[in-house]
């Protein structure tokens, strides 16, 4: 790090005052200077959504008396927030974004679906060094301290070491006292998905409508998997890219005589 | 082709009486047994967002008097929609999922925020052979006409050939007319991302809000990209994963000593 302190864009999708992002907001403040903007409201499982057919309020907000971050409560989904700080609200490109604390896990398939992960990302499509955190403990009353001691290695490598092109950090971290957590795996996203239910219902005025609640199925045993390390202790460290193209792919569907 | 014909379900993210669904679905059911669901109203730009905390509606609708295919219209996103199709609305599991026509790009990095591309995905995460399509022409008065020889063979195609494990396609069409377009690329993703400006302006209650509007950076020129491809007069194929994974980067942060 140099003499400068690193500006840090903090955001999540649980919302500005959920206790997973000021758990976050705490430890960011040890390492520069922090800019957080985070959504109003929660805003989970909002993927990759961004605001275009809309208007978007953004207000300047004091949720921690006396403490050094400025905070910024805004209408939009978590991708909105990170666009509306790096290219209307903050002087100069943050040298870090962070995402997060999650309140639930976001390993596996969960990145496609996750606001958190989807901030981390679209700051990592502007070439920001980006992390997102998820503890697995879904509960407004998680207990963030024993994940607090990991949160600030993966910063602190994160700054010190940068992160390759292209690639954002998604951290998951057990719900587990600290002597119980093993420490840190670096691995690849396991290969699962969601098996859906619908829970149908009627409205009192009679009509149809559904809720969607589902199984998480992971088909995906491998000792080098997030699940694996997440069910085995370990905080889990997935590099995780924005560049979809199955590369492996293209020769394979060239065989197809277009 | 076996003699049992494939069932096939249709989605988009302009919303079900878009004329760019309407195009595909004449061309689906000339393939097989086509099942609609498709929001009820436009949903671009929704990325991989799912309705977690609302509840969903959907309800079986005719717009073409005659015509062959089942439609549902839905009020989630387009990702709900396949969920809703798969888990609830269909007897079997759908042989093919296709997306689209999308009015308006989804190449480069549009994939993580398209709702036509997240519909593909998700029925790709279930292991539904997938394919999402867009014309590079945002008019609700496209003309769909030059592109339907190429949707029509990629649908031959994938339901012949199948598609690898963990694929899915994104199929951009170039706004040009049956003459000028020289043929199919299968191409990788562009490096790609949105630099944004905001418009910030007062309502009349005197608060400050903003709209997100931004302008596409292609720092890519490789002839092997679907920008390049589509400039110069080609319909691009992307294969698509969502292993989010930088297997590339795993060594990389091993060594980062966690």
């Amino acid at each position: 790090m140099n003499a400068k302190k690193p500006l840090i864009l903090v955001t999540n999708d649980d919302g500005i005052t959920a206790p997973g992002i000021r758990a976050l907001i705490e430890i960011a403040t040890t390492f520069g200077d922090v800019v957080v903007v985070a959504p109003d409201a929660p805003q989970s499982a909002m993927g990759h959504a961004i605001t275009i057919n809309d208007t978007i309020y953004c207000n300047s907000i004091i949720i921690d008396k006396g403490a050094p971050q400025k905070e910024y409560s805004c209408s939009g989904t978590p991708v909105d927030c990170v666009k509306i700080a790096i290219n209307e609200l903050l002087d100069r490109k943050p040298d870090m974004c962070l995402s997060g604390v999650n309140h639930g896990s976001n390993s596996s398939i969960n990145v496609i679906y996750s606001g958190t992960m989807s901030a981390a990302v679209e700051a990592g499509t502007v070439g920001i060094p980006s992390i997102g955190f998820s503890l697995l403990d879904y509960s407004l009353e998680a207990d963030f301290e024993p994940a607090k001691k990991y949160i600030k290695l993966m910063i602190e490598k994160c700054l010190t070491q940068g992160l390759p092109s292209g690639v954002v950090l998604n951290v998951n971290i057990p719900k587990l006292s600290e002597e119980k957590i093993k420490g840190i795996k670096v691995c690849r996203q396991a290969d699962a998905y969601w098996q859906e239910k619908f829970d149908k219902r009627t409205s009192p005025l009679g009509k149809d409508y559904y809720w969607l609640t589902g199984a998480f199925i992971n088909k995906d045993k491998g000792e080098d998997t997030d699940e694996w390390a997440l069910a085995n202790g370990y905080v889990s460290v997935v590099p995780v890219q924005f560049d979809l193209t199955a590369h492996h792919a293209i020769k394979d569907i060239n065989t197809w005589d277009l």
